[in-house]
C-alpha cells in the first residue's frame, strides 16, 4: 500500500475554542417526496425529544415533497409527538444541502422505464434474478444508472455541507456509497440496510423456541457481521453470552429447520416471504451463517437460479419479484410499499404514532448528543475485514458515538465466501472506475464478470448488454455510448 | 498474506443445546500474593453483585497468597460488601488454573536482583532510562526474562483452561501479551494498562478549565486510541461531540500549557509526577496527541534523554525513577506502592470499601452478564491499525460484550509516528522469536536495534549486553547462553 | 503479513572456504520408468558436454526403470553423443535421492483406475471437461490423490537431499509444486510446463506471416508471463523491441484470425489440435493474451463448456480428450505418447539423436556451470505477481544463474482475470490444507468452489463427489474417509 | 491496496502493423555541459557500433554544452571510434527533449551556494556527515532543492517524449527518481548508481585472494541486491555457483579482514578511500552484506558518526568529504572530478579512447537492439522487495531486454535492516508529498525524522532547519516559505 501522510494540524496561536454543541440540527432528505420511507422517519422524529430542528425535503417531484412536508408538520401535531421539527420542501438541491448536518439519500428511477427492463430482458437470455437490485445483469444496469448520479451527490455535498453525516439507503447500496466516497474522499457517508436484522430476528426466534424465556429483542442478539451488503455473514452470534450458532446446528439437526417447498405452496405467497431454507443451506455449505433475506442470497449463490424455474427456486421457499410488481411500485394505489399520507391527514385512515423500527433517528441522535450504539453499516474497508481490498465498501458492525462512526474489526472470511465476495468487489470497483470515466466498454468487462452473466458466451452477453443499454439509453447520458467498440459490434444497439 | 482457512464447524445431528449462562465464575490470579493490585481487585469484587464465585490466588510465595486470601475473605465481611466471593490460596498452579473462567496475570521478578541492574548497568554506558520497563536496554532485559515465563503460562492455559479470558497486567505488557498468543494462538488474552486514562483525565481537566461545566468523568472523553502500549496516540478526542484537540491547541496557544522546569523544582517531586510538557511537545512535533505518562514518553522520544542529565530531562517536568526506588518495591515497609493488609485486618489502619478505579471487574462483569463497554486494550493486530504488521500486539479501543472482545478500527498512524512504532514492533517480534528459540544472539540483534542502544558502537553495546546477561544469568535459564557467539566475543561474560 | 526474521548467518572464526564447483552431478528421476519424457531427457543429456555424472532412475515399476537405464546407457554410445552419463535403476527411493543434485519429478497414477473415472463420472452430472488435469471435478480428484504423495516426496527430499534442485513436471502442476513447498519450506523446487511456449510459437508465426523475415525462434519472443499454470497470461510481447500484441490486433482485425469450426471438421482431429480461437476470444474479452493451449483455456473459461456439447466446444476448434484416449496412455502399443525403447535398441526403429526441445537439461546446465537464462517457471509468490496471495504457486518468468532461480516481477493482472485466478488459488490453498490434515470435508469445500462444480446444487455436487471418492477410494488412503460428514450424508458412498 | 484496473487495449479493425525497429536513436543529456560524466559517455558511444544517431546536450550553461558538443564530435573522429553520432548543444530544453528515445539526467546545483552550507551549518549543531548527499540534514536540504526540479523534468518528459527511457544519475537518487514517477506515473525512468559495483569488486578481489584463479570480472559476481540507493544489501553472492558470503566469513575470521585506522594514517588519504571496515562491521552486525562505499554506510549507520570526531570515524578507515572539497567541484582547474576537454582537443593532454566502465551505453544498446543484461537499478517497488511500501523507489537487480526493464524479485530484508530502510522510505515519501504541496512544515516533519537529526531536541533542530532554509532560500522558491509556522517560530529565519 502506498502509505498516506495524515494531514498535520495547523497550529495557530489564537486557535479559537469550539462552542458547546447545540441540539438543533438540520436534516436534508434527498428523495424526500417518496411515500415509503419518509413517513417512517417523520414518526420516529416526532417521538424523539433529544434533538430538534428543520427537515428539508428535496425531490425531483417537488409537489410530492410539498405534500410530504405538509404531512411531516401534521405529524408533529398529533398526540404523543414530543419532538420539535419543521418540515419544508425545497426546490433547489443546493439550497436543501447548504449547511445541513445530516443528508439522507433514498432515490429511485422510475421502475417502469428501468427496473422492469432490467428484469425482463435478461429473462429472454435465460437469466432469472429473484430481486435484481444489486447483482446480475439487472444489478449491473442499476449500477450504471446510479453511479453517475451519486458522484454528482458527492460533489454537491463537498460543496454545500462537507461536514454533514450522509446516510445512504439507495440500492445498489454498495456502489452508491462507494461512488460518494470516490467523488469526495472525506465524505462522512455510510450505507444502511435492513437485511442483517433478519438474521437477528431469526436467532431471537430460535432462542424463544428452544429456551423457556421470552423472545429477546433483536438488539440483544450480539452478532459479528462481515461481508458486502446483501451478502453479509455472521460467524459469531450470542445472546447473554451463549453461542447461538450451536442452537442453529441443533435446530437444523432436529430436522425442524429443513424442508422443501412446492410451486403450488409458493403460488400465493408474498414475494418477500422468507423461509430461511437458503440461509440454512448456505450455512451448511460454508460453515458460516448468511445474514440477508433468502431472496437476496439466491442471487449471490447463483446455483440456486440456474436450474428449472420456478420449481428449483420455489423448492427453497423463495419467489421471484416480478417486473409487474416492480412497475407498480411508484403507484400508491397499486403498491403496498407506499403510504397514503392524504388519507391519514384527512382522517380517512387512522394514523398511529408508533416507532418504525428504523434506526436513522437513533443514529442521528447518537451522533449528536447520544451515548453510543452498535449497528451494522456499509463503509470503505480500512481494515475491518482482512483479505478484502482497502477502500472497497463492506458491511460490518460499527460503534457510533457523538461525532464518530468507527468500524469494528470483523476479521477474515472463510476462503470460499471471501472468494465470491472478491468477485463482486472487483465488479464494483470496475464499475466505479468505468462510470467515472464514462467508459462503457470497461463497464462491459465488469458485466461479463458477474456470476450470472458469466454462464453466457461473450457474444450472447454482448447482445444482452447492448439491448439493455439501448432500452435504457435515456438513463445513461453520462456514458460515452458512441465511442463504445462493444456496442458498435452488437446488433441490438443501433449506432 | 498467506490466507488462513477458518475452521469449519462440525455438523452433528445431535448437537446439544448450550445451557443458559450462570453468574457463578472462577477467577485465577497468578501473582496473587502481591500487595498492590490484589487488594484493589478484592474491593471492586466486593462491590459487584452481578457475578459471584471463587477466586484462586497463586503465587510463588504461597504464604503471601494465603495472607491475601485471608484478607479477601475479610473484605467480603465488611460493611457495604455486596458481592459473594470465596478466596483461596492454591499452591499448585495447574490446580489454580483448572477450569477457570478468568486468569489475571500480574507478576514481577525480584527487582533487587533484576530491575536494579537493568537500570544501573546501562547508566555506566551513558544510557539514562526514565522508567526502564518496556524499552531501552532495561526493557530489553525484562523482555528476555519475561517471554519464557509467559510462554509457559500460555501453554498452561491451553492445557487447563483454554476458554478462559486472560487479563495481563505484567510489563513489558506488549511482549508478555504477545508471548501468550505465540504459545497458544487461540488464547483469549488481552493486555491492560492505565496510561491512556491519563490522556482522558488531562482532556477532562481542560474541558473544566475552559468551559463553564462540571469536570466530565474520564469515561465521557471519547478518544480514538492507536499505537503500542506506553506509546499510544490519540487523533480524535471528543466530549459531547466537540473536538477536544482544538481545545488542546487553544491551551498551548494560550501559553498556559507550556513551561520549563528546573532541577531544583523537580528535586522533591514524586517520580510519578506528570506535567504534560512532553505530551504537548510531542503533540506539536507530530500533530497527534500521545496518550501515556510523560515519563514513558521520554523513553520512546529518545532525544529527551540523550543530553545532559538530569537537567535536560527535568526541564520537561519529568524525573527518573531510580534503582533505589525500584529495589524497595518489594518491601511493604519501604514502598508506597504496596499495602499492609494485616494492618487493615487488625484495625491498625482504617479500611475503606471504595472502588479502585481499575476496570478488571467491569470487564469480567461485561464479558459474563453485562451489556457492553468500550475501553482500550492490547491485542494482536487484525486490521485495527493499518500499516502495522498483522499479529503484532497493538493498543486500540475495543468493544466488549458478553463473550466477545472486538478491536475497533483505529486507522493509520502518521508516518513519523508509525515509523517509530515499527521499530519497536520489529524488536518485539524479534525478541519473541529469539526467546522461543532460546537464541541469545538473535536477541542481541533486537537489543542493538533499540533506539537507546543504537547510539552506541556495536562493541560497546555488546559489552553492556554481556554485562547485563552475566549479572542476571540466573533469570535467563531458558536461553542457550553457551552457544552464543556474541557472549563468547565479549569480555564481560565469563564463558 | 506477519514478518519473518531471516536466519542469521553463523559466524565462526574457522569458517572453511567452499571448494570450487565440480561439473560432475547426480540426477534422480522419480517416475524414471516412464516412456515419454525420460527418452527425451536422455537424448538431451547425451548432447550436453558441460556437465556429466550419474542418473538414478526410480519407479514403482522397477523393471521399467531398469529398461530405461539400459536404454539411457545405450544412447550414450550412439553417434553424436558427447555427454558422459551413467544410468542406473535404483529400487530404493531413499537411495535414489541420497545426496543428489537434481530431482526430476514426473509421476502418474494408472489412468485406467483414476483419470478415466475423473472424466466419466462428472459427464453423468453434465460436466464436460476438455482435459481434466488441473481444474473441474477431475482436476480436484487429481489434487486429492497427488498432494499426499508430493508431501511425502517433500519430506524425503528434506531428509536425503535438502540442497537439491527439484524440477516438477507432474500435474496438477500448481498443487504438486505447492505441496512440496508446504512439506519442506526450504525446498528448491519449481514446476515446469510447456504451455507458455505455444504462445511464443504463435507469436513467432505471426512475425513470419506479417514481416518479410525468417520465422524467429520461440526464444526470441520476449514475453511478460503472469498467472497460474494452464491459465497464464501475457501483457507484453516483443520481438526485437517491437510490440507483438499490436500484431495480434492486426491479425484479428484482418479477420484471418477468427473463424468457427464444425463438429464434422473436428471429428478426425487429434485431441491436441489448437486453432487459437479461444486464445483470440479471451484476448478480446479481457484485453490480455492467454498463454496456454485452447483445450486448457476452455476449462478455465467455463462458459465455453456449459452449452450443447460437442457443438459448442468444437465451434472453437477444440476437442475433448476422451477417457478412452486416457486409458490407453499407459500402454505403449496403444498410445502415441509413449515410445518403444526396445525397438530402438534392437534397431527395429531408427533412433535419431536430436534435441527434444525440452529445457530441463538447459536448466541443470545453467544452475551448475552456465551463464544465465530466462524462462517461465512455477514458484511460490514472493511478490512476482502483486494482488495474489504470498505463497500461492504462480507462473512467471524467472532468471536462472548458477545456484539461483529468481522470479522476475510481472506486475498485477487485470481485475477480471485476477479474480478468476484468485478462485483457483483459493481452491489450491484449501486443497493443500485439507490434504495435509486428511480432512475430506474441507476438500469438499474446495470442490464446491470449483467453477465447473459451482453450477450444481450442493446435494448434486455431493453425490458426484461421493461417487468419485468411492470409485477411487484405493488412491485416497491418506484421507480420513470415515470421519467425513459429507460422505456420511451421501448415498453414493457406502459407509 | 486499492487495486488498479489495467487499461484495456483498444481494438480497432484497421490496427496498423508496427514498423520494424531502426537502429537510429536520439539521446538527450540534461546537464550535458558537465565535464565529469559526458566525456565518459562520449567515449562509450564512440566505441559502440550497434546503435547510432544524435545526441542533444542541454545545460543551463549553454556555452559549456557547446564545448561538450564540439568535443563529442571530435571524439568521433579519433582512432578506434566505430560509432556514428552527431552531437549538438540545444538551448531550449523542450526542443532537446522533443521526440527523444533516451533522456539522461545528471544535474547539480552550484555546490558553493548549496552543498557547502549543507555540510557546514549542521556541523555547528554537532552533526558530522561523511558525504551528505542523500541523508542527514544536508541530504534533506538536497531533497528539498531537487524534488521541485525533477517534478518539472517529469512534466516536460510527459509532454515531449512520453515513451523515452529516462536514466537518472542525479543525487539524491532515490527521491529524484521518485519525483519523476510522481509527476508522470507512466514514465519509463530508472535511477542508476555505481555503489553496488564496489561490493562486486570487493568479492572479486576475495576470489582472487583465496583461490588459485584469475580475478573474475565484476560482472561474473552474481549478487542478489536489495535496499535503497546508498544503503543496499546483498544476501546472496556467487561466482560460478559457489557461495561468496562464506568466503567473506573466512576472510573476516582469518583476521585479515579487520583492523583499525588512526587519524594520522587517514590524514593524507583521498576522501573516497574505502577500506571495507564498515562493510564488514555491518555484515557482522546484521548478518547481511552492505553494498555501498563505507563513506555512505557510516551515514546510514548513524552510530559511526555520533562519537568523537574525526577519531571515531577514521578508526573505520573512512574520511569526511569536506565542504572545501565540494566547493571546488565546479572548478575544473581545482577538481580531479572534472576533465579538461579543450586540453584533449588541442593535444595538450593525450586522449585515449577506452571504455569508461559505465553502463549507460550498454543499457541503451540492450533496450534498443540488444539481447539481455542484468544490472541493479532503482525503480518504484512493485513487489521486488516484500515488506517495503509499494511505490517507494528501491534498488534491486533488473532484467533488461529490448523495450523492457523488469525488476527481479529480491525477497525481504532482515527486520533490523528493513526497519532502518523504512525510516528513509517514510522520509522520502513525506518529502515528495511536502515538495509537491510546497508545504515546508511537512518537510520539517521528515527532517526531524532523519536519524541524524533525531538526536536533537525539537527546538534545536528547528533552528538548524531555519538557518539552512534561510541560507539557501534562493534555491527553495517552489516552497511556501511565508506560510510556514515552523519558520515563523524560529529565530534563524527572518520573516
Amino acid at each position: 500500500m502506498r502509505s498516506k501522510q495524515l494531514p498535520h494540524r495547523e497550529e495557530t496561536e489564537e486557535k479559537a475554542l469550539p462552542s458547546l454543541p447545540e441540539d438543533e440540527i438540520k436534516i436534508t432528505y434527498i428523495g424526500g417526496g417518496a411515500r415509503e420511507w419518509p413517513p417512517k422517519l417523520f414518526r420516529d422524529l416526532a417521538l424523539c425529544s433529544d434533538i430538534e430542528g428543520e427537515v428539508a425535503l428535496f425531490d425531483l417531484d417537488y409537489e410530492s415533497a410539498q405534500l410530504n412536508a405538509e404531512f411531516g408538520n401534521w405529524v408533529q401535531e398529533q398526540d404523543g409527538a414530543v419532538g420539535d421539527w419543521t418540515y419544508t420542501a425545497v426546490e433547489d438541491r443546493a439550497e436543501a444541502l447548504e449547511g445541513t448536518d445530516f443528508v439522507i439519500l433514498s432515490t429511485q428511477f422510475n421502475p417502469a422505464e428501468t427496473f422492469v427492463h432490467d428484469l425482463d430482458i435478461p429473462r429472454e437470455y435465460g437469466i432469472y434474478g429473484a430481486v435484481g437490485a444489486t447483482i446480475g445483469p439487472s444489478g449491473m444496469m442499476r449500477m450504471m444508472r446510479t453511479v453517475p448520479v451519486y458522484r454528482e451527490f458527492g460533489n454537491a455535498i463537498q460543496e454545500h455541507c462537507p461536514d454533514a453525516w450522509v446516510l445512504n439507503y439507495t440500492n445498489p447500496l454498495t456502489v452508491a456509497t462507494r461512488a460518494l466516497h470516490e467523488a469526495f474522499p472525506d465524505i462522512k457517508a455510510i450505507g444502511l440496510c435492513h437485511e442483517v436484522f433478519h438474521a437477528q430476528d431469526m436467532l431471537a426466534d430460535l432462542v424463544a423456541k428452544y429456551y423457556d424465556v421470552e423472545r429477546p429483542d433483536r438488539d440483544e442478539i450480539d452478532i459479528n457481521v462481515k461481508g458486502i451488503n446483501h451478502y453479509t455473514w455472521v460467524d459469531e452470534a450470542r445472546w447473554r453470552g451463549i453461542d447461538l450458532l450451536t442452537i442453529v446446528d441443533h435446530h437444523i439437526g432436529q430436522g425442524d429447520g429443513l424442508r422443501e417447498y412446492t410451486v403450488e405452496e409458493m403460488a400465493d405467497e408474498d414475494p418477500f416471504v422468507d423461509n430461511n431454507q437458503v440461509t440454512f443451506e448456505l450455512y451448511r455449505r460454508f460453515g458460516i451463517l448468511p445474514a440477508a433475506g433468502d431472496r437476496h442470497l439466491v442471487e449471490y449463490g447463483t446455483w440456486f437460479i440456474q436450474g428449472d424455474m420456478p420449481e428449483d427456486l420455489n423448492r427453497w421457499g423463495v419467489k421471484r419479484t416480478t417486473s409487474d410488481y416492480r412497475a407498480k411500485h411508484w403507484n400508491p394505489s397499486e403498491s403496498e410499499q407506499t403510504t397514503d399520507v392524504t388519507a391519514w391527514m384527512e382522517g380517512e385512515t387512522k394514523f398511529e404514532l408508533a416507532p418504525s423500527g428504523e434506526i436513522a433517528v437513533d443514529l442521528m441522535r447518537t451522533l449528536t448528543v447520544g451515548d453510543s450504539m452498535k449497528t451494522h453499516v456499509n463503509l470503505p474497508n480500512t481494515g475491518q475485514i482482512t483479505g478484502l481490498p482497502e477502500g472497497a465498501v463492506v458491511e460490518t458492525n460499527a460503534l457510533i458515538t457523538p461525532g464518530s462512526i468507527k468500524p469494528i474489526n470483523a476479521g477474515p472470511l472463510p476462503r470460499q465466501v471471501r472468494n465470491q465476495i472478491q468477485t463482486h468487489v472487483n465488479n464494483h470497483e470496475t464499475m466505479i472506475e468505468a462510470a467515472f470515466a464514462g467508459d462503457i466498454d470497461l463497464a462491459f468487462r465488469a458485466f461479463l464478470n458477474d456470476p450470472q452473466v458469466k454462464t453466457l458466451q461473450t457474444e450472447t452477453a454482448r447482445e444482452m448488454f447492448a439491448e439493455l443499454v439501448a432500452t435504457e439509453e435515456e438513463y445513461l447520458q453520462d456514458w460515452n455510448l458512441e465511442k463504445s467498440e462493444v456496442l458498435a459490434e452488437s446488433e441490438a444497439f443501433d449506432n
